[in-house]
């Protein structure tokens, strides 16, 4: 990096100025997309009810399946003891309903977590006053509760519940003021309404083909910091359903609850359970999938078992995987983009702890930010997790791996270190895209996770952050 | 903190000049200590031989017992699988010898990690080479090896094991340039030869009394980044030893290696084990205990399960706890001195590792340099830790207790937010110490752990080490 003073300075009295790296921008990775991109079925929006103190900046979104066949719904929850309420009541909900809702309210700016009974209360508000918004809607009969409820913001405040109230009315088909569609601006604002401390708001969408039907999904996610997600199922009678940042995906597939919750498991561990900014969990981490059915033929059904299953689990697996890359990509102070993978590894569990623990690792983080390949701290992360055991430290390598193409540089083959090429290092450690192997030996399982570097600014962020 | 700019600063394209708030000067913490305060029957030293390239710098201290009486050796070594060469070496010595060792060689600025088998026969020749000044010294009998080693610094490299023989063979007790002594400046130099990015030699002694017969110990430390150890017994026959940075105590009571290892391992849990600067487990972390028994009557034995022992464990625990606050204190880019005690835990270990959570937890660093009271983030470490389920969210209560004497700052109570005097918490928040006191409410267990903040300077540093 440009120019890092030696410790011995900061003996010094007086204050130091250092130079921050800016963090490469990433408005690009935000663009309009086709009004064809987006899920039949869904109509949602993103406006400004004032739990965010900026006027005009949109802090409650609200998504609604209008479509009339019965939608699937399916979450992963954060395993945080201090589960924040809208996390408790939208695992009741997904209870009491079998797995089935057709709404999703979000709102940013407050966590409503450590809020106690008033804060539960404020949550169901929140689901009750959406349910009414759909009960105009369509002829779906969904038993009872039928919205999620998500928020994200500071822990330890109450919602400022009757403006939240006050908006979501704002919303009925009859009101002058609502602003509910399926058109571009529709999504990207219940998107932006998402936002903390995001940078810009993060939204794919995707077709895909099952059978010879086409079908598409599209979703949104927010969070930059305090994300290290490891969500569960959450527990209702189709088995524990897990989580922890929020996002959620609409499709117009119909499939069956238990179905839907089984490929969303296998795909949040696979996408945002596999990446960190700042190794933190939250305690309001939560993802969702709402299914409508809105695309499909009368009375199909995707069930788990068959070809179409596989391909839609692929499918739900890669798109969260891109949303999941843009929370790192706006991680806290990011400049880099760092894949870890670990191969050769006994079992899955195995290979995922070791690239979690490295992916966290302050000082593999602090060397990617000043583009050092001090593999010597990959390795002293990789041997510190509790399995470590298994691992036999003559058979490790460890590989640089630029995205651009060019040759891959390794730096320990075998457990012994070989002379590394300290300009090809550079090379590579200075591109903001690359990949960390380690290659362990010992089996056939591989892991991926995705990071992040450790900045001066991921610091000034959070050591500022309520103020 | 003075002035932290907000977030959207970031996307601008040119550099931010940051003002980094330097950390309060350490140096009153290394002082003169009488000669009389040092154990009997060790010399000592530190002399540059060049492993470090600044000239004059001391990068090997050597330490022996010079006590006619046998000298009892106990280690705990960390259980990274990437042990580094003189981990491996010194469970050997102390596993042949069954826990007797008069000597220890230690090196700086290279850890002799990661070196394969050329590492390892560095190892053995400064073993070696050290043992044969310890030979012409006494007419202790320990059989075979007695000299434990320890080496800290960069991973990968080999030791210029020429300059460490030649400097081993210097302190001869016929040579010219033989520096080992027993006063004051011998001891300091010792300690100084063991620093890496340490901004002071960390050095304690200290007088107490066993039955009606006066002992001392004294020891030095090292350690201010990837510091977060957990080290284990040595194996040996007598069980395994345990440890993770650089340290060692030297005492003239005379004990059994069985009750000195029981005692270390008691006295590491809660001292080395229970301290980090950066959640960093190192391959090389290594605390010894040597045990010569020069001041005590002849015959004389301490053995565990007397009053007489108990004493000394306390005193081995609270020696140890000192010397590593002092790492805490000289972290890496430290401005804060932080206490993180967990009461009311089911067990100790339960304690413990919610503690370690805390201690290691990014935000709640961030936040202590940013003299931030953010209470959430303390609670979303908590309720993270893999044993978390075991916890109320209705029993924890959260307390900011200050250092000098002042009233503490409940901010949580039985699960309930409280109205948090802004004022009040910034006053203790700008203390240099201060302590964070976790009660769960479901046990009498209680642990303690020390930290520090993650500061701009943190970053600086290692985002630089290598160059």
């Amino acid at each position: 990096m440009a120019s890092i003073a030696k410790r011995f300075l900061s003996s010094s009295a007086s204050p130091i100025t250092l130079t921050l790296k800016p963090a490469p921008s990433k408005a690009h990775l935000h663009h309009p997309l086709p009004a064809s991109s987006f899920p039949s079925g869904f109509i949602l929006g993103g406006l400004h009810v004032g739990v965010k103190k900026r006027a005009g900046v949109p802090d409650l979104a609200i998504i609604l399946s209008t479509s009339s066949t019965p939608t699937a719904a399916a979450a992963s929850f954060t395993r945080n003891t201090f589960r924040a309420a809208p996390v408790l009541v939208s695992e009741e909900v997904l209870k009491r309903s079998g797995g089935w809702a057709r709404g999703l309210v979000v709102n940013s700016g407050c966590a409503n977590a450590v809020t106690g009974h008033k804060g539960l209360e404020d949550a169901w508000k929140m689901v009750e006053e959406t349910d009414a918004l759909l009960s105009s809607l369509s002829t779906d009969s969904n038993p009872g509760k039928e919205t999620l409820v998500m928020s994200t913001g500071v822990i330890g405040q109450l919602l400022p519940i009757d403006a939240i109230v006050s908006g979501i009315r704002s919303q009925a088909s009859t009101s002058p003021t609502r602003v509910l569609g399926d058109d571009f601006t529709s999504w990207e604002n219940a998107a932006k309404a998402f936002m903390t401390t995001d940078t810009f708001p993060k939204l794919r969408a995707r077709t895909f083909v099952l059978g010879d039907r086409e079908y598409r999904m599209a979703g949104m996610t927010k969070g930059a910091g305090m994300i290290h997600p490891n969500m569960v199922p959450a527990k209702t009678e189709l088995g524990p359903l897990h989580a922890t940042l929020l996002g959620c995906i609409m499709t117009d597939v119909a499939i069956s609850p238990r179905s839907l919750q089984s490929a969303l498991t296998y795909a949040v561990d696979r996408s945002f359970n596999s990446i960190s900014v700042d190794g933190e969990m939250s305690t309001n981490d939560s993802i969702c999938v709402l299914s409508n059915g809105a695309a499909a033929p009368d009375g199909y059904i995707l069930e788990e078992g068959t070809q179409e299953y596989e391909t839609f689990k692929e499918e739900l697996t890669t798109f969260a995987s891109d949303l999941a890359k843009l929370v790192v990509r706006d991680g806290e102070g990011a400049t880099k983009f760092v894949t870890v993978t670990v191969k050769g590894a006994p079992t899955y569990e195995d290979a995922h702890s070791i690239a979690s623990r490295i992916s966290t690792s302050a000082l593999v983080k602090t060397a990617l930010y000043g583009e050092d390949a001090n593999w010597g701290r990959i390795l002293a992360a990789t041997g510190s997790v509790p399995s470590s055991d298994k691992i036999d430290p003559e058979k490790v390598s460890v590989t640089f791996i630029p995205s651009d193409g060019t040759s891959a540089l390794p730096v320990l083959v075998n457990g012994e270190p070989i002379p590394v090429d300290e300009t090809r290092a550079k090379e590579i450690m200075e591109l903001e895209d690359f990949e960390l192997q380690v290659e362990l030996g010992i089996g056939e399982a591989e892991a991926k996770y995705w990071t992040c570097d450790f900045s001066y600014e991921y610091v000034r962020i959070n050591g500022d952050y309520r103020s």
